[in-house]
């Protein structure tokens, strides 16, 4: 990586915790300059106007998220133990945005969601190939006999993103400590529900 | 109502909906001015600050939930057909929301959890008494038998608003056909594993 490339890489770092915090309209190349120190019109020169920073803003975004997230919890074995280890690294990455902001992608969802463009667009591809991993690996769960044949992967996306949400609203606007514990616990109901008949029905004895 | 309180009524309607829109941080009062063509002078003399006009925005929206989602819902029989009319209600409020933004407090928990103050501690207040009602509510159907006796109030509000922030998410931002459909499954599925363990366990075979 060259010296003009860590550079870009360390202004879309700041930039995506600062989005995350003020939102991307109020993250003005203006305020990142001043964030960074740096003159103006070398921000400009990088990303030339506030749309273009707020698309490579998600991307550098999403890159991490892969790095950090999706290839760690793909390395997991296929099925159930999969599915697990995507939940238990999108928790670790929601934990390590909740000191700067939360988690960028939660934060840009609400302020992104009415205002149509390149950014929206960018946004709503991110969000959606994410859901689509979290499907497609419970998917192969139910390939291999760890789900039920008749459970729906994307019923199943829609909720596991709604554990996630919601875990983040009770953490960050409500301060309640036991939001991430009821988050595990609604994970555990949701594979529980999820998995074969045989071995849903034996979970009240075992309890 | 005087016409003094009917201006501060209608001014507080346009600005909720705007700020569900574009965030309290962008709903300053001489943007407000200008969307209702008022002065901007009168409308100071209605809210005297930005924050003061932010925190009653909350309190208006917060009136209107009461009584769009809170009253009716509450009106039903008490246990489980309470906290089913309360879901209805809402998922109502998100459809009547869909068009202009959005639910207002979806909107504003993104934009506030990180901006400590009165208009954040306001917002948390009503999402709390929110999360009360559903607790509440759920509390009354285990003492009428409705729902396990060690099902979790408290979880199941977090559960509940999970689901209601992933149709949300789904539909505004990846507009997503299904959402709603798959939110009311959702809620089906947590009512279905808060049953009391006869009829639960009894549901494989209803099928």
């Amino acid at each position: 990586m060259g010296k003009g490339s860590r550079t870009r890489q360390a202004i879309l770092k700041r930039a995506s915790t600062l989005a995350s915090r003020v939102g991307l309209e109020a993250l003005s190349i203006g305020r990142l300059a001043e964030e960074l120190d740096l003159s103006k019109s070398g921000l400009f020169a990088h990303f030339q106007s506030k749309e273009a920073l707020a698309v490579q803003v998600i991307e550098f975004a999403s890159g991490a998220f892969v790095e950090q997230v999706v290839k760690p919890g793909l390395a997991a074995p296929r099925g159930e133990p999969r599915v697990r280890a995507l939940f238990e690294r999108w928790l670790q990455w929601s934990r390590a945005g909740s000191g700067k902001g939360g988690c960028v992608f939660v934060s840009l969802a609400a302020e992104l969601d009415d205002r149509p463009g390149p950014t929206r667009d960018r946004l709503a591809r991110a969000q959606r190939e994410w859901l689509g991993v979290l499907a497609g690996c419970f998917e192969v769960g139910i390939a291999e006999g760890h789900f039920r044949k008749d459970a729906e992967p994307a019923q199943f996306a829609q909720d596991v993103y709604g554990i996630y949400l919601s875990l983040h609203h009770a953490r960050r606007l409500l301060d309640d400590p036991k939001a991430e514990a009821r988050a595990r616990s609604a994970f555990e109901a949701l594979l529980a529900a999820a998995g074969p008949a045989k071995r849903r029905r034996r979970r009240p004895e075992a309890r």
